[in-house]
């Protein structure tokens, strides 16, 4: 609520500023878009489940991070004897879940005389098991960690852990008790929630088996990701990111077909836009649906006009379309700020001004990036009001469209090499490529070449992770390049396959176990929605990759 | 339940074997008391209690255990500034409650992207905040410390900390945060619950200053016990005790007169007695009401039918004692037992089969203390016998105390010296001299010799802590000993006063201010019941105390 009267104030002065929109109009449209997205808030499915057995974490250097869980036991071995007496045990749920916890205590002699005290652990991975948390070296908040200390203070009874925990091994250490009494673990359930709820089809009986598992975990990794927004990670940061929704609605459209889950994120982010009407990055449900505040993240901003398209093409959903046309036409103003006369993005100024996000790869120069991207967005916005009827508010479109695939062509391609190249040092990066060739700047045979070329290029900067990744198959695909995207599958999602995962992962490095953006690799999130993407590709091109 | 159950199938075993009470009626009574507790419940009064300030805790060798709180600024200071800069905080309420905490949070800048986690942790005296507590080596519970993980996912808010503490003082560290915020601290709230209500009489004006603070502080801390029972301590152990219930009672008797709560503690302890009818040492309120399975205490058992007729003489609330006089009666076959032919207490056999408390005292010989006290309890029992108008039911008491007092005398009584011993060591101990002159066992001036003698003997074993403090107080009163009763008041009590107590604690020996009968001081309670009889002998004896 401050934050919509803080935006009324600033709006009152905006009003004379902003020539396309009506600011206070805009402002009541959002109000009422959160209203429509808290209307579209689905209830969630829950599953109760049981744990599969328990597990020894044990060091294996084959083994993703040098570790592996080992079932020692059924989990009624845990429920036949003292906690006391056994102090740790490890629970395997047998897959990943996002959920709640819990747990009964049952006396086996004695009265409780005292309170009890435990630590749970809740791993996606087994390193999360074994891996000290503190001292916490960590560049973003300790309180991700899924550790939680939990005092009992009467038992028996049942209990519930109220934190919404994402993970597939629970570490249970009993660090206080009574030596006047003796007590033991009952009835350890985990209560899984998602709003993913239609089970997707079979597979061709032709696909081969690695495709089926890659297929199969990317469907589980959306699925924990699906909550009452499309989440980034169910671990971390359990929130709506513009580029995940992005990718997670494409695979739904290939899987659980909840579009109701996309128009709701569409109307929460256009309804909890900045001042300039600007989609932010990110947006919080808790403790009352928010953005978070001056998070301008260009690429984001952008790719929701794809999601807007892409949504509106599955769905036929003319109404929601339209509705949040304004919204569209809107993030288009980001283009013509930063689009010089001669239909080149000022990078400098853009990246001082916006964040580029585009990959966690260190050095990255995102200007050929940016230049693509925006073509792409500008394309796909075309697509959109074509299918709405109203190419004719946005009739300047194809001839930007041109100017800055000519400028892109002038000042970043080199047609010696057949690549991209941007920035002082003439720098090659997968990202440059795939851009450009997502917004259409080079013919399919150009496209070809420069994609061949720069897997080629030795000195190329790769993709950082599975964000990147998706971007460089989808542009593989779009030129035609059916093998490479089948065998980039293969071994980017099937390197996850071989090294356990059950659902994949926000960093993955297949040279570096131990990658991560935030100085801790414990604190990465092992199920995340930027990499559930294979099954767009897996299901949208049966031909390709079930054959 | 399960209880209940297991006790209907020993009883039906049990109903041959038990001459003076239907078993099958005691439990048919037993469920109707419990129930008859359950409606004689309270309803907790609530205060909220703003706090005073911030401290530190500093060194200072003349102060409590070597540590000193020293406030350092108004509470506003921690409201106005960031809490992710300052990180750790001790906040003072300024006296000792027992209830609930709570706080908000409000940001500074940013938006919070990420949870925040905080360890809490809670001291009723200064030294709890500045020991660390692991690793852990007391003998009972970790758990019982007062320091509390607590993550919070979502911010700005208010948050309450769900177990109730016990404090004077809260230390709040800020273990995880993001760097993409801040935040502070606002609204410090603490609601402190009672079942104490009425507020007790000022003290005659001519009381000494000293006086007046025992009594404060003795008739503070009583209310910090006064829960849904009398509590032994409101930090360690939570619940109703026998020995501590009859000390509370007393005070209770001359200052809160709540004495429901004595009513619902007697019915409570009748209702949950054992397979023979034996008032077990402790009971327990939650998960649903029950008693320590086994845990016999013959002193606490014995002291039930004193708390009784205490009950009865302050309130003439004839029904209830009636109705609770079969229980009375039936411990005094504890009595029957265990005292042979000749009226000595089978000291060896009792100690081996019920656990005597007495003291936490190393190495104290109880047998002229159970003597004692089980000729006190014969005559109390007696005296409320007489006030029920049924002394015929127990007409053999007078003739038992007779011959109970002649072995006591003839077998542990020293005319050399006066006083009484036991053991092999022929033990000289406060206790044995309390317990007996208690039974009045000795004439006044015999009396006054064995405590003259006692506070003389250099080998004479001191009373471990406040619970015989008080009895030896009580023998001192019994004897006429005024100034001696006064002195040692002053000393005893009144040296907790100085060394800057709020409420008086469960173990005191002026001579070792980390003396723990659990192996580590900071899980002593300080606020205990037992320590809370002064108010008692003030306000009964004003022309002793007020004067």
């Amino acid at each position: 609520m401050r934050t919509l009267l803080k935006r009324t104030i600033a709006l009152g002065a905006l009003t004379l500023l902003l020539s396309s929109v009506n600011a206070q109009n805009y402002y009541e449209k959002g109000k009422q878009w959160v209203k429509k997205a808290e209307e579209l808030k689905p209830v969630l499915k829950e599953t109760i489940v049981e744990p599969a057995g328990i597990v020894e974490i044990v060091k294996n250097k084959d083994a993703f991070q040098g570790w592996e869980a080992k079932t020692v036991a059924p989990i009624d071995s845990l429920y036949g004897q003292s906690i006391r007496k056994l102090k740790s045990v490890i629970v395997d749920l047998g897959d990943h879940y996002t959920g709640y916890f819990s747990f009964g205590l049952e006396t086996i002699w004695g009265s409780p005389d005292s309170p009890v005290r435990f630590r749970f652990t809740f791993g996606e991975v087994p390193s999360e098991l074994v891996t000290p948390f503190d001292p916490f070296e960590g560049g973003i908040s300790r309180a991700w960690l899924q550790d939680h200390e939990f005092n009992i203070m009467h038992l028996p009874g049942s209990y519930n852990i109220e934190r919404r925990m994402a993970c597939r091994y629970v570490k249970i250490d009993l660090i206080g008790s009574s030596p006047y009494f003796d007590f033991k673990i009952s009835d350890v359930k985990f209560k899984a929630v998602t709003s993913a709820d239609k089970a997707p089809e079979e597979l061709a009986s032709s696909t081969s088996e690695m495709i089926k598992k890659i297929d199969a975990i990317s469907i589980k990794t959306l699925k924990e990701c699906m909550q009452t927004v499309y989440e980034d990670g169910p671990k971390r940061d359990r929130r709506l990111w513009v580029g995940d929704m992005y990718l997670e609605s494409l695979a739904n459209v290939y899987s659980f077909q909840n579009h109701q889950l996309t128009q709701r994120c569409l109307y929460l982010l256009a309804g909890l836009s900045d001042d300039e009407g600007y989609v932010l990055g990110t947006v919080f449900e808790e403790p009352e649906p928010h953005a978070q505040a001056g998070q301008r993240l260009m690429d984001y901003s952008l790719l929701y006009n794809v999601t807007l398209k892409e949504y509106m093409a599955a769905t036929k959903d003319k109404e929601t379309a339209m509705d949040l046309w304004p919204v569209a036409k809107r993030q288009l103003n980001i283009i013509s700020q930063y689009v010089s006369k001669d239909g080149l993005v000022d990078y400098e100024r853009a990246n001082k001004e916006w964040w580029l996000f585009f990959d966690w790869k260190d050095g990255l120069n995102k200007a050929a990036g940016i230049q693509g991207l925006m073509i792409f967005a500008l394309n796909e916005t075309y697509e959109l009001a074509k299918l709405l009827n109203v190419e004719s508010e946005v009739k300047y479109i194809p001839g930007l469209v041109k100017k800055m695939k000519r400028a892109a062509l002038k000042n970043m391609y080199n047609s010696k090499t057949g690549l991209f190249e941007c920035g002082d040092d003439a720098q090659v990066s997968y990202a440059s490529q795939a851009w450009m060739i997502m917004g259409g700047v080079l013919s399919e045979k150009a496209s070809q070449r420069a994609l061949n070329n720069v897997m080629k290029h030795q000195g190329a900067l790769k993709p950082g992770g599975p964000y990147m990744c998706h971007y460089f198959t989808q542009a593989l695909m779009k030129s035609k390049m059916y093998d490479e995207a089948k065998a980039l599958l293969i071994d980017f999602w099937g390197g996850m396959v071989d090294k356990g995962a059950d659902t994949f992962w926000e960093v993955y490095d297949p040279t570096n176990d131990f990658l991560s953006p935030y100085g801790f690799f414990p604190i990465n999130s092992y199920c995340h929605a930027w990499s559930c993407t294979p099954v767009y590709f897996i299901r949208k091109y049966p031909e390709i990759f079930q054959k």
